[in-house]
C-alpha cells in the first residue's frame, strides 16, 4: 500500500512564474518519458516478480517516481501562474488556461493526452530491466533538453536533482540485470543460424558485422554489490 | 528510398486456417513490441543520425522489419482462412470477421489501434540504442509466448526465423552502442553526489547499492568490430 | 511524497485461477472506472487545491485508490494463473497471454490501453468535488456487474470490501462539497432568464419544469462535521 | 429520430474574426467538458432507460447540446477567418491552417482528437444522472474560463448563453436524481463497516469523519416538480 | 439545431437477445465505418460550406444518420438481453457486461473507443464529398459481413434498410460531385510532368500507364438532376 | 520485401531552418493525410488482394509513399535547425523542442500522435480504391494549404513534387477502379426501394434528387488502359 506525506522528497522553488515553460514542463508530467510513465511502468511490472529482492527495488524506484511527478507536478502549477490568459501563452499546449483552470494535467508539453501505450511490461525480468534502462536514459535526455531552455534558477535546481536521480535509478536497474542475466530471455542466446546472419539491405554501406553473438551482459561497476546486501 | 520486391524475405506458409490464432498473432503486427512499431522506431530515429554507420545499421533493420512486417501479415491474412465468421472466432478482436473482410489490420490481439506512442525517439544515440536493445527484447518474449501456444509447423517455423532475427538485431544495437558509448547521455555520469544515493522508500526491504556508478558499457561479445569493416 | 509498504491495504485471496475472470477484473484496474483513474484524478485535482483540510481529504483517498489498485492488480495477477494460453480465455482481452506474460496491465476487461482522457480537472472545487462524487458512484456500480458474475470467495471479499470503500469515499466527499457549496462556480447560479428555461426538444413528452434553480446543495448526513474536527 | 432546422438554437455574432480564439473556443466543440461530450453522454445513456420521463429529459438535453455544438461550431468557423495563416495562429492547435481549411473540427484547444473516453454511461440512473451534474458544471466552468478571455461582444453573449444553458440543465439533471434517489446504486448505502471507516492515509491531518453515511440526496429546490406533471 | 422524435425512422425488431452478435453489431455504432462517424463527418463538413444546396444535402444525410445510429444502438440494446454474463459472450468486447450494464456503447466491436480519428474534414468540397462516397461504400461493406453473419430475421431487415440507404447517400454523394467538379482541388489537374509519371517500385510488375491524367468525373446516372430543382 | 536505398527519390532542400514550418509540415509526415498513412493504407490493403495487376500498383504506390515520408522527414530535420528552443517556436507542437531532440516525429501538426485509425482497409477492392482516390484528393489539399504558408524556394519545390505525385497516385486509383468496378460492393446497386429514396431531413430547402442510382463509374481519361498492358 501507499502512504502519502506532505512534504514533497525534495523542496522546489521558481524564481518566477512563467506559463510557456509551464507547458513545457508538462513533459515530464505526462509525456512519454515523464515520471508518471516511469512510476506505472514500474509499478505495474512489480505485481508478478517472485524475486523479492528486485521486487523491492522496483518499488523502491516506482515510489520514488510518484514522488518525483509530485515535484514536477508542484513546479508546473506554480510556474502557471495566476491568470488564465492563453492568449500570452503562445509555447506548447493551452489547456490550462481554458481547461484546468492553471491545474497541472496529465498530457505533455503539446497537449496529448498521457496512454498506457508508453507502459511496456512483459512478464519477464530481462526484457522489463532493459526497458527500465531505456527508460531512464530517455528522460535524463529530455531533463537535459529542458534544462538548457530556462534560466530560472529554482527549476534548474529542481531539473538537476531529477536528472540526477534518474542517472542512479539507471545504475541500479543495471545491477538488477546482472543479478538476473543468465535467465528467462537471455537464455540459449545466439544458437542458430538466423541469429547471426547480417541482412545488408540498406545501400549503399555495410558496417557491422555479427560473427559471435552473446546475450546482453553489462560491465559490472559495483562488483561488491553481485551479491545481495540484506 | 524503399524499393518492393514481391518475394516475401523469407517464404511463409501455414498447416491449416485458424482464425483465432491469426488474432492472436495480430499482436507482433500491430501491436506495441511488433513489427510496424520496431521500423517505424529505427526509421524515425535515423533521420537526424549524422554518424553514417549507425545511421546505415539502423536503416538496415528497419527495412529488415517491414520485411517482417509483411511476412507476418501474410501468415495472418492465411490463418483468417476464407469465410468472416466472428461467432467462431471467440479470441481476442473479431475485426477481421466485421471489419476488414479477412485483411490483416494495424492492430495488436485484442483490436487496440497501433500508435506512435509505442515510438520512442529522443535524438541521442546512447538513448535511441538502449531503447532498442530493449525492444528487439521484448519482440523476442511476444515471440516466445506466441511460439508456446500454437502447434501449426509452418506458423512455428515463421516465429523461429523471426525470434532469431530479433535477437540479431539486438546483438548488433549493442555493438552499436560500444562505439558511441562515450557520447551524449553517456557523458558525466554519476558525479553528484544526487546521482549516487538509494532512496529506499518500500518497506521493509533493502538490498541494493549504489556505490560507484558508471555509464552504460556492454561487454563487447565481437571485440574485432570495435573498429568499423569498411 | 509517497511511501510504500510491503503488506497490502487488505490482504486478497482467490479460491482458484480464472483467466476469464481476470480479463473481467482489468475493467476495474486500467478501466474509465477503475482503481488508476480514480487515483489520478484526485492526485490531479489536489496540486492546486488551497484549502488544507480538502487537499488532506484528496490525497487520503488518492493514497486509498493507489492501494486498491494494488489489491485489484494482485487479484489479477493470482487469476491469470500460470499458463499463457489465450485459446482458453475466451472473455475480453488476451493480452495478458500474448503479451504481458500474465502480468496485470493497464487496461480494461477489452484491452483499451488506459488514457487520461478519463480524468477531470477543472480547477474549481464545486465541479471537480462533483466530479468525484459521480466517479464514486460509476465505481461502486461496476463492482456490482462484477460481484455478481463470480462465485469466487475470495474474489467476492475483496470486491465487496472495494466497493464499501467507495461509498465510504463518496460519502466523504459530499461532506466536502457541503463546506464550499458557496464558492466558485456555485456562485450566482440560475440569476439569468436563460438558466431557468426547459426547451421541449424530443417530442413527444415534457414531464419537467424548472421554476426557481438553486445551487447544488446535498442534504448533510453529518452535521456535526460541519465544523472541521482539528 | 433527428430532424434539423437551418437556423440555429440563437443566432451567433462576432465582432472580428480572431482565428487564435477561435483555436481556444475549439474547447467547448471537441474537448472534454465541451458540447460534442455532452450530446453523445445523455444521448448513449437514453437508450437504455425505461423511465420515460427521465428519458424524454435526457432526449430533450441531448439535442440541445447538439444544437450547442452547432452555435460553437459555427462561431469558430467565423473566428478562424478566411485566410489560412498558421504563423500568425500562435496560440492552440493549428490544425485549422493546415489540415482542415477553417473549419471547425472535432478536437480540443490544443488539438487532442475527441474520444469517446470522455462519455460515461453505465445503465444505473443514479450514476449516471450525477456523471451529468458533474458535466454540466465542469461545462460551466471552461465557459467562465473561455468568457474571461475574451472581449468580443458578440462571442462574450453566445457563451454567456450557453453557460447559463449548462446551469440549467444541471438543475434539471438534479431534479430528475431527486425522482429515482432510493433506486439501483443508491439502495443498501453506508450499511457495513467499511463503507463507515476513514483511512488517514496522507499525513500530516485528518479534518473529516464519517459517522453516519447516507445515499446521496440533493435539498430539493423546486418542491412542486416532485410529481410529475404530464 | 436539432430536433428529436421518439419514433425511430424506421422501426427495429429482434428475434430474440443475441449478446455476441450484439457486440459484433457495436461495430456500425463505434466503429470507423458506423453511423456516428458518417454523422459526424458530414455535420463537421457542412460549418464552412457556403454552396446552400450541398451544405442542405450534407445536412439531410446527417441527420439521418444520427437515425440510423439511434436505430443501430437501440438493436444492440435489445440484442444485449437482460442479464450481464461476460462468461457467455464470447465473441468481440465486453464493456456492457462489466461497464455500461448492457447499455450501447460508442465503441467498435471489440471495445476501441470511438475516437474523432475517424472523421475527415478538408473544407474543400470536392476532397469532402469524395471521402464520403469513399465512407458510403465503406459502411455498406460492413453492413454485407455483419449480414452474412446473422440469421435473425428482424436483425437482417434492419442492416438490410441500412445499408439500402447507403446506397442511397452515396449516389446522392456522386450527383454532388458532378455539380462542383470544376472547383477548388480539381482545378489545374495533371499539367505538371511530375503528374503524369509512373514509379515501377514494386517488382516485379508493371500494369498501369498514365497518359493523360484527368480530374475525377462520375459518369452521371441522372443528367435529369444536373440542374437543381428548387 | 522492402529493400532501402540511401539518396531519396527526389532531392530536397532548404533555403534556411525555419523550426515553425517544420511543426507545420509534420501534418505531411504523421498527420491523417500524411505520407505515412497513405504508405500503411496501401499497404495493409495490399495483403489481401488476389488481382495481381492491382496489387501490383497498391506496392509501387505504398513504395513510393515511403519515399515521400523520407523526404518529408527530411526536411521537417533541416527546417528544425539546430538548437532546441520552444519559446522561438510559438506555431504548433514543440516535442521536437522537449522530446525528440529536433528529430522528425510520427506526429500531426499539433502534436497528435499518429494512430491506425486513419487507416482504411475493408477487404472489398471497390471500397478500398475509393478510399485512396479520397485519401489522394486530401493529401492534395493539404499540400496546398502547406504551400502557400512558405515562401522557402526549397521547400516549395519539394511541396510542389509530392502534391503532383498525389495527383498521379489519384488518376492511377481512379484506373484501377474501372477494371473492377462491376465486382464486389458495387454488385446490384440500387435495386431495392430504400436505394432510391431521399429523406429530407434538414429543413428548409431539397435540392436533389434519386431517381435512377447506379453504382460508381468513372469517366475513363485513359481508354487504351482499359486492357492491361503486359
Amino acid at each position: 500500500m501507499f502512504k502519502h506525506e506532505k512534504h514533497l522528497l525534495q523542496e522546489v522553488k521558481i524564481d518566477a512564474p512563467n506559463p510557456n515553460y509551464a507547458a513545457m514542463l508538462q513533459e515530464q508530467l505526462g509525456g512519454p518519458q515523464g515520471e508518471l510513465k516511469a512510476a506505472l511502468q514500474y509499478l505495474s511490472q512489480s505485481f508478478r516478480i517472485n524475486d523479492h529482492e528486485i521486487k523491492d527495488l522496483f518499488l523502491d524506484i516506482a515510489a520514488e517516481e510518484l514522488a518525483h511527478m509530485e515535484m514536477v507536478a508542484t513546479t508546473v502549477n506554480m510556474l502557471n501562474g495566476h491568470t488564465p490568459d492563453a492568449n500570452r501563452a503562445t509555447v506548447g499546449n493551452v489547456q490550462a488556461h481554458v481547461l484546468s483552470g492553471l491545474s497541472p494535467m496529465l498530457t505533455n508539453a503539446s497537449g496529448q493526452l498521457w496512454t498506457a501505450a508508453y507502459v511496456n511490461c512483459t512478464g519477464d525480468l530481462a526484457a522489463d530491466i532493459l526497458s527500465n534502462i531505456a527508460a531512464e536514459q530517455r528522460a535524463k535526455v529530455v531533463y537535459e533538453y529542458l534544462h538548457r531552455q530556462i534560466n530560472d534558477k529554482g527549476v534548474r535546481d529542481t531539473i538537476d536533482f531529477l536528472l540526477n536521480r534518474e542517472e542512479a535509478h539507471n545504475s541500479l536497474f543495471r545491477e538488477a540485470f546482472n543479478r538476473i542475466q543468465d535467465t528467462g530471455s537471455q537464455k540459449d542466446w545466439g544458437v542458430t543460424e538466423d541469429s547471426k546472419l547480417y541482412f545488408n539491405l540498406s545501400t549503399p554501406g555495410k558496417y557491422f558485422d555479427l560473427n559471435n553473438p552473446k546475450p546482453t551482459s553489462f560491465n559490472n561497476p559495483n562488483p561488491q554489490n553481485d551479491r545481495p546486501m540484506n
